[in-house]
């Protein structure tokens, strides 16, 4: 199993990225390719003790943060994006991880590995730490205006995805809207409803926003416009609340004193809710194994994300998606069981 | 002024309700009418002290909290949500607080009040505790499926009641999407961006999740889908967070005793965080003031909500928005400064 991992993307690369991956490479002794700029890549790695896991890929070109997607990956054919996913598509690759330009991944997956049989719209899955468990959200950003069939799409991804690399037996699912009854939700949630009620996944219904963070089910679907929104908002108040509370139990000597006494208690709620343990979001529906990293990640992150993408790519989840699906049209779509 | 309060809606109903008036009576000298089943709402006031500002209304019927909201209306005429709001209608009263069906208090406004000029859909207000100062999120629920000109609608009414009743000059406006970037939005945003952008508002483009709780803008617009699952999110969030570190901060002595001397800062927090604190949410668009508070007010939350009610009352929202509204369409909408 290889991983290749783009070196150029992200708001910290190429450092944190190369760091990353050579901590993959060390600790967890995962084989690497870094794609990117070998100019810019070598001279951080030769400065380093052992790599001995890890190669380069020399691509000139970058797409960066704020280009438009699809026209960056028609032109940049030699940008670490594209190549990296073409390793992947030549068998030089099992898995790809990148912190770039999200949609550019996203368009540049579809260009060059295509779509999972049954599969219309690919969509990322994030894993948001529940109280309960963790709760894969799907679609966390890739398609802001989707059908409703294409929500039955992303509840049978998220579920393979939930059984095998997050291990959960049959994973309940459910569908975020504004209120549990089946009378609530917006058109595209009303209609995606019965298409799940008459699916064979193990639906449980509507969820709410507060069923996020619960864990309560271990799918939550959505589509990418909200699933967008909520993640950000997830990530915002827990920061908020974090800063909030740091600014009050450290305001007076006796508050200091409290707040050295629990220093270890709240070094465990903040790896709790630290987005890096958590590494990469998978995209799923496309075929190969494509890891989506925050923007922000820094070496942790990367690093984890490096381990859950070489973990995935042994459970060869895009052929389980278009293996299992018998296409597209509602209740004839899962007529095996999961 | 005079407060009318559905003493019969809400989970903890009639008890908390009737307890939260008495104390906006007697602590803040607010002028209030409860309206119910007088049976029920006498022996919870005669057991009491002062109550020399309150007023009972009998009515025999009662809007149950999971009924069919238009059905509910229509046939239960003497239901204290639709007396309440009658009450409003005749002058009797000039603010109504419900903490009962939603659904059925926006029903009955639209049906007993009507709508202000210019405003095809009324839309929920709620203030959420943003980090740098409160936000008002509009719409939070009343509407899952709106056009883009009713996102342009929502904005000029959150505009006006963050300017009397918030106390802000100028109120700050961005629109909830999944990108800062304008070309960031699924069909509704972005058309309703462009609308938003060519009003006189003071637009400040696309927000995030992450900008809920910050602050960064006064008033979040967004679809009433959406904005009820961040507002949910946000709730679901914060409690979690609070329960994590509770667990974290009580287990072993020693963490007992930091805990202890941080119990003054964790109280503050946790007055920050407290939706009780900011009492109900405005339904802004109807020719009348109501507001509805959370379904699981207490008695704490319903003086507050009174509180809000009977402030806001005088400023005369509903009027402001029907005078300074020139009707409809885009850009001939905001003519006049706000």
């Amino acid at each position: 199993m290889r991983v290749a991992v783009d070196a150029m993307g992200g708001d910290k690369a190429p450092d944190e990225i190369v760091e990353g991956a050579l901590r993959a490479s060390n600790e967890l002794g995962i084989d690497i390719t870094l794609v990117g700029k070998e100019d810019v890549i070598a001279p951080l790695l030769s400065s380093k003790p052992s790599q001995r896991h890890i190669e380069i890929i020399h691509t000139p070109e970058i797409i960066a943060m704020d280009e438009h997607p699809a026209t960056a990956v028609r032109k940049k054919k030699d940008s670490s994006i594209v190549r990296g996913l073409e390793l992947l598509k030549e068998g030089k690759a099992d898995a790809f991880v990148s912190a770039g330009n999200s949609g550019a991944v996203m368009a540049a997956s579809l260009f060059v590995l295509g779509r999972c049989t049954g599969i219309d719209r690919p969509a990322i899955g994030t894993i948001i730490p529940g109280k309960e468990g963790p709760v894969l959200l799907i679609d966390a950003g890739a398609n802001v205006d989707p059908e409703p069939v294409h929500l039955l799409q992303f509840a049978f991804m998220g579920s393979i995805y939930a059984r095998e690399v997050m291990r959960i037996g049959n994973p309940k699912v459910g569908l975020l809207s504004n209120g549990e009854e089946e009378t609530k939700g917006n058109k595209l949630t009303l209609q995606a409803h019965k298409l799940l009620k008459g699916s064979n996944l193990n639906f449980q219904g509507n969820v709410e926003g507060r069923d996020v963070t619960k864990g309560t089910v271990h799918v939550i679907v959505t589509d990418g416009f909200t699933g967008n929104v909520v993640l950000k908002t997830v990530e915002g108040v827990a920061e908020d609340l974090v800063s909030i509370i740091r600014e009050e139990i450290t305001s007076g000597i006796l508050n200091k004193v409290g707040a050295l006494i629990l220093q270890g208690a709240f070094r465990k709620v903040a790896q709790k809710l630290d987005y890096a343990e958590y590494g990469g979001a998978p995209l799923l529906g496309v075929r190969g194994n494509v890891f989506i990293a925050h923007g922000r990640s820094n070496a942790k992150a990367i690093k984890n994300a490096i381990r859950l993408a070489h973990e995935a790519a042994s459970h060869r989840i895009p052929k389980l998606i278009s293996d299992n699906n018998i296409i597209v049209t509602g209740k004839e779509m899962f007529q095996q069981d999961l």
